[in-house]
This record gives structure tokens, sequence and C-alpha cells, in this order.
């Protein structure tokens, strides 16, 4: 079994707050990730899947096919927006780093497994001192 | 002569429009970056001073007054924070990387001076990809 | 299940050396780091705790108070400081960066506890080239 | 049980293709990689091995061996090289990352279970966005 | 006036000989470099331009324009290549990095200028410890 | 005219002190730098060359002769030591990062003169947020 990590990139605003909350509860709870004015981030997604080496390629599976299904299954709909309120997979879920991973491994497992592969772990940086993994 | 550089780093959202261009035209001009529900970055902030060397010291100026200042000046002002909404000093002027430096330039030039050196350079990195430099 | 990763750092002397061996011995075993003077190093330090994210708030826990956490229990003790002679949990052991990671754990394993997550893995950087790995 | 990475870096020629394939056909399976002409990468690879901390040097095994056993055992072989051409270990196997992973951890593992620990990881990054792991 | 800087990558293969040299004075002169069987290298590129800030757009140039016209002028020819053997711009010349950089610069200098802008800068990292710059 | 920057880098201990100080007077002015019982860093130093590109070789100078130079004059004296105790060109002066440039480049504008170059710039980097740049 090998491993292949394939890394993309998404620039998007959003904002850690519950709407059942008061403003200042938000404040309280998730500091300035809660500006209703939104904040944003260059976010880092390491996608990595397993399987065997296709004797024929010498791939497990071809990075080229891997990047593009990442481009048009998530990076499409995250970068460049606001994950609040553009992201179909993230509606009515909090936008935090946890929940963004979980959310695209849902997008993300299947059409892998039609690729030939299995999805291993799907890790998103937020800054440089903090990342999510999240292995299904 | 000797050039000290400090790097510091804030988290915000901004868009690439102008109010008097219809949603074509800004879309048209700026891209998915003029998107109106926002997008973000991680930027990066590289303030350059010169001058010359304290020989009590060894420092040009010590490097925890200047991060102090680049802090109270620009960094508490920009992070987590919306550049086209809530920072005084880029209000009234799109908010691209090009003007973010200037701006900056602007707010930090004479207080650096106050410290006993000269402000060099201001380089505001948006993306792994692309930064703007200004000296002035 | 859900992982998150928090990086943090520490500047640092340390000499690598056993008492009971003869400088010839301890030049031949650890090398140039066995300096009787000291050398340093810029370590990286990534905590990784893993439990259940909070329905309420979208977090494993609050990175702010996992940071607050590294910092109070272990980062102030190591920061600026010399590893072999002033940080009490590596008192007695050598300061290889294999025993700073087990140190770091056995400071952190309890109070990650306490902020209802379970630590996973502690990694600590002593270069661009080195890094260990402790998983308890 | 300590988990302990070394980083080197080899500069390297690689082209992939199949013999069997007709230039046409390597082109749509490959890519631009199937270049007749070569390209090249810088490639980064990390070896991770594990086991028990030696009480008597603080030590999974001296840093210094590791790196000597890999630059003898591989990077002396990769490095400023032509995988296809020159590398025996990768004769007649497809020059994919997947393979080169492979290629490495045979190379590698006895020779390190003699320095007294275990192969744990093989983890090859050609590009600053793909890398493969292989854990045996 | 201000300053941007745009970064693109290109992966490709080279060798440093003379054909006049013999096989010996090549190694001597050049070293591991001029293994007739090429190596390669992931080379970075980082474009710097001057110029005043268009006040319609904030921009000194749109940065999709720059990208576009680097890629279409000098990573289209780089990138999966065999500098000496494929690249117009590097005919009869050694494939140094200096010799790299000068002829990326004079491949950009007019169509920069085309852009509305002044190129100031052509940078080429061969590897993390290697880097030339050329300013025209 | 060409320029070409080596990365080399240095591991070592180091403290801010004055003696004529008290420790009061040096706590308050060098902060936790002047730990007595010093820290350190992995200091990270760029050497920047400049000059006419040999038409017989493609180089400014060969890089293998530039690092063995910088190694054999300032690294072998700066790696794995005390830069306050053990450091010739350091002697007398404040280990700061200012000095630590400036004491470089008085080490090697000579002999990279001898090289057939002339000495640019000197930068070094104490920590990832910090470096100074001396140009003679």
């Amino acid at each position: 079994m090998i491993f292949i990590t394939r890394r993309e990139r998404f620039n998007a605003a959003h904002r850690l707050f519950r709407p059942d909350y008061s403003d200042e509860k938000n404040l309280k709870v998730f500091g300035k990730c809660s500006n209703p004015n939104w904040h944003g981030h260059n976010y880092t997604l390491f996608v990595t899947i397993k399987g065997e080496v296709d004797t024929e390629t010498g791939f497990l599976v071809n990075l080229k096919d891997l990047s593009d299904l990442i481009n048009s299954m998530v990076i499409r709909k995250l970068d460049h927006c606001n994950i609040n309120l553009e992201v179909d997979f993230m509606e009515g879920k909090l936008a935090s780093t946890e929940n963004i991973a979980i959310g695209i491994w849902k997008e993300l497992a299947i059409p892998i497994s039609n690729l030939g592969a299995q999805l291993h772990c799907i890790q998103v940086h937020e800054t440089e001192n903090n990342f999510a993994e999240y292995f299904g």
C-alpha cells in the first residue's frame, strides 16, 4: 500500500459565530474570529489517498486527475468565497477548521474511490500555526 | 548603516471593486477578487528599517520596541478585520496589495523615525506567489 | 474523531554530554553537540490532540486555550533558557530531541485531558533536517 | 517507542514513459512528464525510523550515523543523476514518486535495522504540491 | 513607485558542460553538474516589476496578466523541458543559474514594458541554498 | 552585473548583555536574551556576491568554492559554538544579529574579492521573524 498527498490552496473569508448567541457571547467564545465584518485566510489543503500502485503506470492514481477532482469538487466552491455564505457543504455548520476538514472529506471520499483509491486524510491549515486532520 | 527586518502577520477579509463600476465590470477588471461576499488572506508583512548600530546595545533598535510599534499602529487595525470596511488608513482606497503596502508605510514612517531609525521598505505578501514592496 | 495541531516555538541552549564520560568520550559519542560552552537551536514544537468536535462551538478545543496551556506549561520553561541547567522536567536527562519530546509529553498529557481532548503526538524539530515524534 | 525523521535532498533527472507505448500513448498517459529529453526535480526525502531511546545516549540512533547511511545507500546513487538510466534499484521500474519511495525503502530497511532501529516511513516530495509515503 | 513580485515555478533537466572540454575537464570544472545523463531541479522564478499604481484599479499591473505573460513567454518553454536541448533563448549558452536569469530577463523586458510597467529583477532559485539575481 | 546568493546555516548559543551593567539593567535592556545561562538559535546566513559572468563557465564564481570559503572562514567558527565565548571576530562585541552580520562581512569581504567577485550583502536570520542585512 502506498500513500500519495496532493496540496491545493484556497483563499476565503469566514466568521466563527452562532446566530443564537448574542454578539457579546460570540465575542467571548470565538474571540476576534467572530468579527461580524468577516476576516479571511490563505487555507492550505493536503489530500492524502492510499491504495496499490498500478504496475502499468507506476501511479496510485494520476496526480493530474486527483488535482482536477479536488479542484472541481471543493476548491472551486471555496476559493475567493465566503465559507459561511456561499459553500453548499458548509451550510448550517460553524466554519471552524475542524468542520471544514470534515466537510471536504464528505465531498471527496466517494469521488476518490471512483478514481480507484481510498481517501486517507484531509488536512486543512488555517495559519502557519494551526491545522486540523480528519481520517473519516 | 545596518538594515533590520521584522516579520508580522495579519489575517483579513477584503474585496477588490469600484462602487462606480457595475458588477459585470468589477468582475471583468478584478476577477474573482471582486466577490461581493468577500474573501480573505493570511497576509505577511515585512518591515525593514535602517540606521546606525547603537554601540551601547549592539542594536539598530530593540526589536521588541519595533514589533510593539508595528502591532499597535497597523496589525491591531488589520488583523481579523475587513480591510474595506474597518481600516481607517485604507478608507476610500482600493484594497490592493499595492495600496496596503503604501498605507502601512504612511502609518509607520514617522513613528519609526521616533524610535531612532528610518523606514526603508514595506513588503506585503498576499499569497505565496504575490507580494508588493514600497520604499516611500 | 478529529485531530488538531498547534505549532509553538522556543529558542534554547543545550549540550549533549554525560558527566560520567571524559571530554574525549563525549566528543566521540556526541560530536560537536558536546561543546562545553553550549550551542543552541530554534526549536519548533507541534502538539497534536484528538477527540470529538464540540457541536456547540465547532471546535475540538479552543486553540487559544491550547496555545495558552502549551505556553504556560512548557514554552515558558524552555524559551530563551538552557535546557540542561534550567528546565525542571529535563533534570537528570540527556537533552536530546528524543528526550525533549518525551519530557514535553509528560508535562502536557494530563492538562490536555483536562481541556477535554487527548494528547496524540509531540513533534519537536531541532533543525530543518531533524525531528522527533512521541505518541506516549 | 520514539520516532525520528531525517531530511535529505537529491536533484535528479527523470522521465515517465513505457518503452512498449508509442510516443503518443506515453504523452496521453504521462503528459509532459513523458518528455523524451527528460526533466528533473529537487526531490526531498524524509526517512522516519522508530525504536527505543538508548538510555546511555538519549538517542534512538545517532543522527549522524543515520544521515551517513542514507547518503551512502541512496543519495549517492540518486543525486545529480538520471533516475531512469543510472540508479540500480530503479532499473526496469517506472520512475514515479511512488516507485522511488518503494525503491528507497528496500535499500534502507535492512541497513537501518543494523543500526538498531526500525524503518517506519519513506516520504518523497517531488514538488511542493506532491509527495508519496511508503510504510513497507 | 511600487514594486510587485510574482513567483512562478518550472521543473527542468540540465547539464553544465562545454563541448570543447574533455569529460575529465568538464568534471573538474563543473563537478557532478556535468553528468552526461543530465540531472534536474525544481526552479523557482521571482519576477519583480516596478512602476506607478494605476489609481483606477489600485494595481501596478493586474497580476493575472503578469502571470499569463510569464507563463506564455518563459514557463511554457522551460517547464518539464531540457534547458540545454529545448529552450530557444538558452541555445549556445551554458545552462547556469546566472545565464538562465539573464535569458529570462531578455525574454520578459519588452513584453513587461508593453504591460505598462518596468522589469526590475529576475531571481532564479536552483535549490534552497542557491539563487541568482539579474537587474538588467 | 549578476548577483549570486548562497545560503548556509549555523546553530549557536549566545547572550545579549554588557558586563558593565547590573543583572537588573541587562534584563531591562535586553529582556530574556540576557539570560546568564545562555540560549541559542538556528541562524541562517545568506551571502550575496556580485560581478561579471565568466563566459568560459557561465558562473560568477563556482558556488562550491563560495560555499567552501564561507564554511572555512565563518561557519566553522560559529556552528555549534558559543558566539560570546568562542568566536574570534566577535570578541568584545555584543552578540546582536546586527553585529554578527557586520562581523561576518569583515571576515568575507577580502576572501571573496580573491575569488574574483565582490561581496554585496550579508543577511543573518536569527528567527523566522527577524533578520539583519549589512552592505558594507
